[in-house]
């Protein structure tokens, strides 16, 4: 089949450049919940909203703006945006399959006063554009939130294309 | 037509399902504001933001963690749910159309140190679930907000995949 | 090519209709990050969250229910959604190629005990109907959050369907 074909013949291109810039994906994160972490249809993947976790435990928790600094929650993002290319990755096989990062919706537990969302969303869409180049970029949208799951500070989704649609059934696989 | 002779053939299986879970899905309810209750693009329907409505009322307000219980704020994740799948139905005629739940995006209002917003949504997750077995498998996100429309304790939309795609004509057929 | 020669053929509608009621769109905003305003997937077009930038500037700022009164924010609503229209029309050259609005998330900045969020967002609704007619009846989510970017009183995306697919090139379009 030409579509296994090509596939045979893909070099590992995000993954080599992920090694470029330091970073390793992460095991996929169990959901919280009973859900899971991404469902690709048609040629489009949606990851569940991720939080910020690393070996399984969020590392800081609180409000960006007082218990944590805005440079912290940047990391942060970038670190839900990891978890959310892991859960893709563990779909559809290949982040080589990504055409384009499409959005990234993020929410910022915030203080009351605290309005630099953009700058902590940041952290994920500078990754994006560090791994993908110009398939990184995305349509974006930052909010302030009152409190997120386990008093993570930041929590963010993405959805991306892929080069072919995947069949539901492909849903599956993360949870079998 | 095949479309039309296979629509024919179809025994109203969700239907079936959700009167053995003891369910029905309400009337549709109408708009708090100049939208519709769900739209169709392709072989996808969004749904709005739904409230937990009952017979027209809130049965419930108030923030999760102050005034309402996770628990309580669970069921009425589940009512918001079934609003969301009853709008489905009016849109698209049949539920057996869904192939896939795509996306849940669930807002809780919180109360300031509630951090439970994944148990307050999978009363919604569960639900899809025993309604629609693995195709009700979703990708989903939780967060917390300071405040939700008539001060309801939750809300929550949902991306479906259908069968096959529909006409954007379709989406008149709610609201008339 | 046909879609050429369509292209040549349309008038451009949507622009006249904006102008019958006395719109502008006006020049795209600079993202306040490292995203685009628009980005185009299959026959799909995503926007950023859109905040009320009035020539580069927000005119208004603050909490609805407190500082900003609600039919202030439900204007605000509408420049955000005029600055949504404009990102989609500097992506796909002419907004009469979008054959529906899809979605609507509308987040509005909101003090303790505001709840009339829905209220806010008609602001946007109601714009949409004026200026698309039937293809401007969408589904929309409107909650309301602890803080936005910049402090600003309302931000809201958009999801519109295109006449027909345009290849993912064209994000770079609005960046480059």
């Amino acid at each position: 089949m030409p579509a296994a074909a090509a596939e045979g013949a893909r070099s590992a291109r995000i993954r080599a450049r992920l090694e470029e810039l330091g970073l390793s994906l992460p095991a996929v994160a169990a959901p919280v919940a009973a859900y899971v972490p991404a469902v690709a249809s048609g040629r489009h993947v949606h990851t569940s909203g991720q939080l910020p976790f690393v070996d399984g435990a969020l590392p800081t928790t609180g409000k960006v703006g007082a218990e944590v600094t805005p440079e912290r929650a940047a990391e942060l993002a970038a670190v839900c945006c990891l978890n959310a290319l892991a859960a893709v990755e563990a779909l559809v096989g290949d982040l080589d399959r990504v055409t384009g990062v499409v959005k990234v919706t993020g929410y910022v537990a915030s203080a009351a006063h605290f309005t630099a969302q953009p700058a902590v969303i940041n952290g994920a869409s500078e990754l994006l554009g560090a791994v993908f180049g110009a398939a990184g970029t995305h349509a974006r949208a930052a909010v302030g939130v009152a409190v997120l799951p386990l008093d993570a500070p930041v929590e963010l989704d993405l959805l991306v294309e892929l080069d072919e649609a995947i069949e539901r059934d492909g849903v599956a696989a993360p949870s079998a």
